[in-house]
């Protein structure tokens, strides 16, 4: 048995609280908001962001930092991406060396061009940071549905500590020494989960979605060994497993955003509609500026760029896409004749 | 304008002549089936397997084999795997020295262990093969909706000569060299997606699914590539991209077979309630077959043989999938530490 301290308890948070509960380990949770914290301590439920699981009365919840961090064996750190740095930050005097962290959000901070796990490591350099990432809908790992995902991590004592803690018969886990590329695409997805709900949006039919998909992720994968990811991480349930997952899911942010623009919408009145923080709008913008500074081809990601920020009519976007030259569809392939 | 030949009025077979037609090509289609050329000829639509979509004048339909292969630039393949064999043997007095032909059927004859363009290679020697791949359901082309799939050759030339065929605003058109890895990956997709429909008709969720997905083109693709295809292929449009479309299909006989096994049907309940050929009933076998023969683990593929074929429980077969050893995801990636 492990204690573990969950940072952040929304969907995701409160879903992973759980299983390691159900795994025989001490779990406490911390929110910021007391307001959360109270409702969960006296409920049992996470009535707004993970509703119908029931929460087990030894699981403690506390808006005290301290307490969830001292003395933990290890920490899961599940807050949105946009506070990943400044959570971090507000960890620093409660995390001890050697510390084991674990994130399981995904993003790219604009301004640095940072994945999370290096914003964590610039500020809390003590610890030993992990990423848990994968095709996985927090409400049906509530609900026990049978996921696969992975945990990546620099040490492979690290990754398979946490995959111990993590696996049982409906949660499978992989180890895997390639934190940059599950990163990679595990925020770089939701561009392309923008372009799938434009599609869908659209009137478009599963061949044009499986299409996206497939070239999409053949992009992300192009600017992510690049920068120095791992094909396979791309290939695997890091990058097109999760891509899948997002593209097919009625409930992905992502896609609904997308679907509202390509029913005709601007990026403005979707994202009001939607009501929240649509992260692939900002993986967006640093996607394009990884191809430019990578010198990396991205005809869908630069399109759902065009669509989102400089009004272009995704029906032309479509069209410019198919009437591109012809091509190989590897250019690595050699002919014999 | 070149004057085409197509063998085979399925609904794929169809939706490619009509997509042809517009290209500006003069068209023949060829039926074995002589009241299925009566009913093109005088209603211009096929009504059981495209209805709705209108077929012009201009589109000549025919029993007589010669007249559909003499003088043609080239001709399309499209009849049912089972039939590609003996089709091929029967065109042999027509087809002359260095005609092209172009197979759009997928499978893998269980006892030669042969895919379609071999089968085909071997009967017609004389003919110039390729092949046609991709996520592309017949209806979305017929309805003209944005699709975008791979033409295989041996040769360049051939290769550029059908994408130059086939391209149109709607339907993009890429190259490649590797036939076979383009045909592994559209035959053997077929055994997950019945794994795919096994899980759904359990009631497991999207993560389950995306993970069936995306473990299951990694095994079709180690299993590929020691035969000699390209992990491209396995990763591209033919392989996963093929298998994304399969697996959200409603139309699916694969996907709809497995679905109701899932729900607790046996193997020979499904298919006749599905009343159709279940190509990936046929493709498990030659995969099991293909496995031993080359030394490679197949452990989603074995144990949808084991449910077909063995009477194993669906539920059971998950929960060993789920716990078996905990692994790397790739285990060619290397650990620093």
């Amino acid at each position: 048995m492990a204690n573990v301290g969950v940072m952040g308890a929304g969907s995701w948070g409160t879903a992973l609280a759980l299983l390691l509960h159900k795994n025989g380990h001490q779990v406490t949770v911390w929110s910021i908001n007391q307001e959360e914290v109270d409702m969960l301590s006296s409920k049992r439920e996470h009535t707004s962001k993970l509703p119908g699981v029931k929460l087990p009365e030894e699981m403690i919840f506390t808006s005290n930092m301290e307490e969830a961090i001292v003395g933990k064996d290890f920490l899961v750190l599940a807050v949105p991406s946009p506070f990943t740095r400044s959570t971090a930050r507000n960890m620093k005097p409660y995390v001890k060396e050697g510390q084991i962290i674990v994130d399981v959000a995904k993003g790219i901070e604009e301004a640095t061009l940072m994945t999370l796990s290096q914003q964590i490591e610039e500020e809390l350099p003590q610890a030993d940071v992990a990423v848990l990432s994968g095709p996985s809908h927090a409400e049906e790992v509530g609900r026990g549905l049978p996921t696969i995902v992975v945990i990546g991590a620099r040490r492979k004592k690290t990754a398979e500590y946490l995959q111990s803690m993590f696996m049982n018969e409906v949660f499978r886990v992989y180890t895997s020494p390639d934190m940059l590329g599950m990163e990679l695409g595990g925020s770089l997805k939701n561009v392309i989960a923008l372009a799938a709900g434009i599609a869908d949006g659209m009137g478009y039919g599963d061949n044009t979605k499986a299409a996206l998909i497939t070239r999409g992720i053949a992009e992300i994968a192009r600017l992510g060994v690049k920068m120095g990811g791992a094909i396979e991480s791309f290939t695997g349930l890091t990058g097109i497993g999760d891509l899948i997952v997002t593209c097919a899911s009625v409930h992905s942010r992502n896609r609904k955003a997308g679907y509202l623009m390509g029913q005709g919408k601007s990026m403005q009145e979707a994202m009001d509609e939607v009501q929240m923080v649509v992260e692939g709008v900002y993986s967006t913008k640093a996607a394009v500026k990884l191809g430019e500074k990578y010198g990396v081809s991205l005809p869908i990601i630069n399109k759902v760029n065009e669509v989102l920020f400089e009004g272009k009519d995704p029906k032309e976007a479509v069209n410019e896409l198919m009437l591109r030259d012809s091509k190989a569809e590897h250019t690595a392939l050699p002919w014999k004749e």
